[in-house]
């Protein structure tokens, strides 16, 4: 067990999880409250471009947490989201911008806020305890907005986002344009991972009335290209769903470019994609015009439509 | 329905929840938010003297809430512990000090810290917004501080607690000693209540795997006057437990003088007190040496010893 308090996100950690755990860990050390980024699954390639751009190390794999652990979440509040044994660990803070399901049966600090991005909430708690942002954690910062707002053309980025990114980057002394577009395209590149591994980038498992269920989503700059491997993500796909017994399961790829999302959707609850957008499912898919945010146009809409 | 947003804190009322929802009001006015207190029941003694020893107005009593309608929670956030309808409002905002046990399928502000007092958090947001607190939201503030920390005698009372209350009593302009001994003083008046008041004036309800029970607590100089009323107070007891199907109830007298509680257990589990604190009951009653704190040495034994 580490003596340190360990910081981390979500499972299939994007690049606010990963950053922001980093982030936060900076701020309670400057603070004197001793703590360690480490994270819960591997560096997607957007997460791998920010590394490469700061020329700094990736935090620590962890695959599970000893009882007892002192640990701050970040970027996720939800006990599937997160790391294994996190039921017999202490939580001593949650710095989130999500949806909440959580018990606690002890006090902690929980600090949530519905803005786009966990950074934007902890660029505000730094500037409250009067902690110095340097050039590197106003990087970090900085990639989380541009990533979780898909450089702030998704309905998830509020004006408060987009007022810290621009002060960010000022820090960073980066172009956001420039710095954002190359960025999110890192994040498309698929072409290293199995159709095992694509599918899993970037999902998260969420229960409704004893239904599971997950929603998957990869950035692309090019729809064509991912779904010409379709019948390879479908059978890693339904692998998922017989393993691990889900209801549906709902692979997004959104399109960075045009603002669409075209997705996979298996299961015996596949037919949820019709009822909640009016769309029939064709070969298993359906484009889903403007859509491109997990949380606020799929996630709320499977949610009221489940059977 | 209200268009503004209303904040109100946890059923039977205690000072932090009616001051807290006035300064929290306060607060979301000075930053541009419409908003009023209000309470959602009757104004126990000791809040009474904090209104007399100000001279301003109660907030208006409200017995649910519309569906849709904005609203704020401060010093609570259980649906079993607040305002009728609740699910079918909006909750903006939660500003807390407790255990979490909290669901919301939208993304909201909420801020919890683990300290002994809503009227801490709130004093750090005041200053955070860099929002003047004059004296008579000083005084509502100190006076929350003093209430629920029984004058920095519970072992709730953090160092941040204290600090932040001799700020404020600067502001205020109050000797804190007078000022909480008579505050405290107040609250012990159970004089004009009858016994089913009584155990209301600071009751909380509960539930664990099915099982439902109340915790009731009132301050006391004099233990013996209080306790001359038992066959009274275990009446109107069993009249609740019977009423709303209750596994426990357990009724404390806390004399703040010398800091110890006897309690009234009764219901089908009512002997968890002898589990949780190796003393049988006596008469259905129990002295619990050291024991002032509902919330830390009081529902956490009961919680781990329930059959």
């Amino acid at each position: 067990m580490s003596n340190k308090v360990l910081v981390f996100g979500h499972k299939n950690p994007d690049t606010d999880s990963i950053t922001s755990s980093i982030v936060m860990a900076n701020l309670e050390n400057q603070l004197g409250n001793e703590a360690q980024a480490v994270r819960t699954g591997k560096i997607n390639k957007e997460t791998e471009y920010v590394f490469q751009y700061l020329g700094i190390e990736k935090p620590e794999l962890i695959e599970d947490v000893e009882d007892g652990q002192e640990v701050i979440l970040v970027d996720h509040n939800e006990a599937t989201q997160c790391v294994n044994n996190i039921a017999n660990a202490h939580i001593q803070k949650v710095v989130d911008h999500h949806t909440m399901n959580f018990v606690a049966p002890y006090q902690l600090y929980y600090r949530a806020e519905p803005v786009g991005c966990t950074a934007t909430v902890l660029y505000k708690m730094y500037r409250e305890n009067d902690v110095e942002i340097n050039k590197t954690i106003a990087t970090l910062m900085l990639s989380a907005i541009i990533s979780d707002t898909l450089l702030f053309k998704s309905p998830t980025c509020t004006p408060e986002d987009q007022k810290v990114a621009e002060k960010l980057a000022k820090i960073a002394d980066v172009n956001v344009e420039e710095y954002g577009k190359n960025l999110l395209k890192a994040g498309t590149d698929i072409s290293e991972f199995t159709p095992a591994e694509v599918i899993n980038i970037d999902s998260k498992l969420f229960e409704k009335d004893g239904k599971k269920f997950k929603i998957a989503q990869i950035n692309t700059a090019d729809l064509d290209d991912v779904f010409k491997k379709q019948s390879y993500f479908e059978a890693a796909i339904n692998d998922e769903i017989k393993q691990e017994n889900l209801d549906l399961y709902v692979f997004a790829a959104t399109d960075i470019l045009n603002s669409n999302s075209k997705v996979i959707s298996l299961g015996n609850q596949a037919n949820v994609i019709e009822k909640a957008y009016g769309q029939p499912l064709d070969h298993n898919t359906a484009l889903l015009e403007g859509v491109v945010s997990r949380k606020k146009q799929i996630l709320p809409k499977i949610l009221e439509n489940l059977d």
